[in-house]
C-alpha cells in the first residue's frame, strides 16, 4: 500500500516554501522544566506569519500546483486560520482564492480572510451547508479546492515544522503536537520517524473534543458531533487520511481538560511573556500525563498558535 | 571632573553578570516597521529573568562588593521590580537583603520579594517614610544600599542591555529607551556613544510623568510630585547622577500620551504576540514622533519589561 505521506515529501514542501514562511525560533518553558524536571523546547508557531502554522500548508499546497491548475485558482471552506492562510498564500501566486465561510462566523475572520484579498462566499453554518457551497464554488470556478487538513499536501507542509524542530534539537525522546483534524500532527508524526525513530510521539487533545484518543481506540474514526472546548482550533473531527497517519505512527494521544489548558496558557503569559492560544497550550498541559513520564527527557512541543481575542481571555 | 559612568564599568558589568542573567533576543516589530518604513530591532528585557532588565543592575551592584562589605548584605526601597531583583541578586551570592516597601504595595509585589528571601520592612506609604525606614535598616545591620538607579554600579549593570544589542546589531541609527529614574537610559547612552558614537539617542517618557523632559529643558531636576500614568515602573523622578549622565548624552526625550502607549501595546500582543508591559511600550509608541524622523532608519529599542497583571489589562 503506498503511503499517505512520506518524509520526501516534507522535505519538498520545505524547499517549496522557504522564505515564504518564518522559521520560528525554539524557546525553553523554563517555568515548566522545574516543575517537570525535564527539558522542554517550544517551537513558537505562534511567531509564524499570520499567528499560526497554517500558512505552511496553505503555501505547500498553493505552490504545489501547476501553472495551469493554478490559473483557476484554488477554494476551501474555513470558519478558522486555514482560510486566511490560503488566501495570502493565493494572493502571493497571483492567483484567486474563495472561501466559504459560515454567515455567523466572527466580524474578526471575515475580515482577515477579506483583507488578504479573498472572494468569501456565505453558506449555512452546517457542514453539508459549507460542503454544498464549496462544491459549488468549485464547479463555477475550476479552482482546486484545498482541504485544511485531509490532504497530503498540506500535511507535508505542516509538517514543516517538526523538521526545523529536529534540525535545531537533534535529540529529543518526545515530540507533542496538539490534534484537531490532525495536518499538524501527520506531518509532524512522518518527520520524526525518519529523523529520529526512537523519538515518542504524542498528541495532545481536550477531553471535550477527542475524536482522535476515540478513533485511534475504536480502528476506526468517531467523529464528534458537539465538540466542546476553549481551544477552537481543535474542534475538527480527524479526516481518513490523517487518521490513517495517526494509527501508523503516533504512539498515543492524551487528553487534557480545559481548565488545565487555561492554567498552562496563563502560566506561559505571565512567565514566558509570550503570548499563545489554548489550541497551542494543550500539549504544555498534556506533560503532565504523558504514558511515558518526561522526567529526565528532552521533550518537543509545537506550539501551534497565538491568535487570541484579547477582549475575551478565558480566564 | 570625573565622569559618572564611563563604558569601561559597563564592558565590566557585562563580564561580571554573565552567567546570571539572559542574553535576550532581538526581534524585529514587522508590524510597526510597515506603517513606520523604518526597521525596528527590538531588545526583549521582557525575556529577561524576572521579567525585567533590573537584574542587571541588581546583579552587577551585588557582585562588585568586597567580601567584607557584602557580608552585611544589602538593602534598598522599592515598590516595583527592583526589590526582587535585589533579593534575588543577594541569595544566589549568599548574602542578605532587606527590602523596604510600603505597607499598600501589592500583595504581588510582597510576594515576589518574599519568595527571594529577602527580609521585607514595611513603612509608610511616602519617599519620606522609605528614606526613614531605609537609613534605619541599614544603620542597624550595616547592610549596603542599593539604590534602584541613581548609583554608577546599577547604571553600569543596566548599560549592558544596550551594550549587547549594538553587538547584536551594530550599525544602528537611533536608539530609544524608556525614562523612570534614568538608570536604564543612562546606561544605554552611554554604551551607544561609546560603540556607535553617530547613533542618536532618545527617552521616552509618558507625558503624565515628563520629568526629565522638563529636567533637560529647565537645566535641574524638576520633580514630579504626582506622576500621573498607567506606566507604572516610570513614575520615578530622575536622579542627581543619572540626570548628569542623560544631560551629556542623550539627545532628547520623546513624550508619549498614555492612549498611544496602550494602543502600541495591544499590537505588539496581538501582532507580535510577546506581552510587554506599558512601561516598555513606550519606545514603540514614541517613534510616531521622535525630533528625528525614523523613515529609513535602523532603530533600536529597549522592550524593558513584561510584567503585567493579566487579570487588570489597561484597555
Amino acid at each position: 500500500m503506498q503511503e499517505v505521506l512520506n518524509f520526501a515529501d516534507i522535505r519538498a514542501a520545505a524547499a517549496r516554501i522557504a522564505g515564504q514562511v518564518i522559521r520560528t525560533p525554539v524557546l525553553r518553558c523554563t517555568p515548566l522544566e522545574a516543575e517537570l524536571d525535564a527539558q522542554v523546547f517550544c517551537k513558537c508557531e505562534n511567531f509564524q506569519e499570520m499567528g499560526a502554522f497554517k500558512i505552511r500548508g496553505a503555501t505547500n499546497a498553493v505552490l504545489s500546483l501547476s501553472a495551469a491548475a493554478a490559473a483557476h485558482g484554488v477554494a476551501t471552506h474555513s470558519s478558522g486560520n486555514h482560510g486566511a492562510a490560503l488566501a495570502l498564500a493565493a494572493r502571493r501566486r497571483g492567483i484567486p482564492a474563495w472561501v466559504v465561510m459560515p454567515e455567523n462566523s466572527s466580524a474578526f475572520k471575515k475580515r482577515a480572510v477579506a483583507e488578504y484579498g479573498a472572494h468569501i462566499i456565505y453558506c449555512e453554518p452546517t457542514m453539508q451547508g459549507r460542503e454544498a457551497a464549496l462544491a459549488r464554488c468549485a464547479a463555477e470556478t475550476g479552482a482546486v479546492v484545498v482541504h485544511p487538513f485531509n490532504d497530503p499536501v498540506v500535511m507535508a507542509g505542516q509538517g514543516t515544522a517538526a523538521l526545523e524542530l529536529h534540525e535545531e534539537i537533534p535529540d529529543l525522546d518526545l515530540v507533542l503536537t496538539p490534534v484537531g483534524g490532525g495536518g499538524l500532527l501527520s506531518g509532524t508524526a512522518v518527520a520524526t520517524r525518519a529523523l529520529r525513530p526512537a523519538c515518542r510521539i504524542f498528541g495532545a487533545e481536550p477531553l471535550g473534543a477527542d475524536d482522535a484518543w476515540r478513533s485511534l481506540r475504536a480502528g476506526h474514526i468517531e467523529p464528534m458531533a458537539h465538540p466542546d472546548t476553549v481551544c477552537d482550533g481543535l474542534r475538527a473531527t480527524i479526516g481518513p487520511l490523517t487518521f490513517a497517519v495517526l494509527r501508523t505512527h503516533v504512539d498515543d494521544i492524551v487528553r487534557v481538560a480545559d481548565a488545565d489548558i487555561v492554567a498552562v496558557m496563563r502560566l506561559v503569559w505571565e512567565r514566558m511573556k509570550i503570548i499563545i492560544e489554548p489550541s497551542a497550550a494543550v500539549v504544555l498541559a498534556a506533560l503532565d500525563t504523558t504514558p511515558v513520564a518526561v522526567k529526565g527527557l528532552r521533550v518537543g512541543v509545537i506550539l501551534s498558535g497565538g491568535n487570541v481575542d484579547l477582549d475575551h481571555l478565558p480566564w
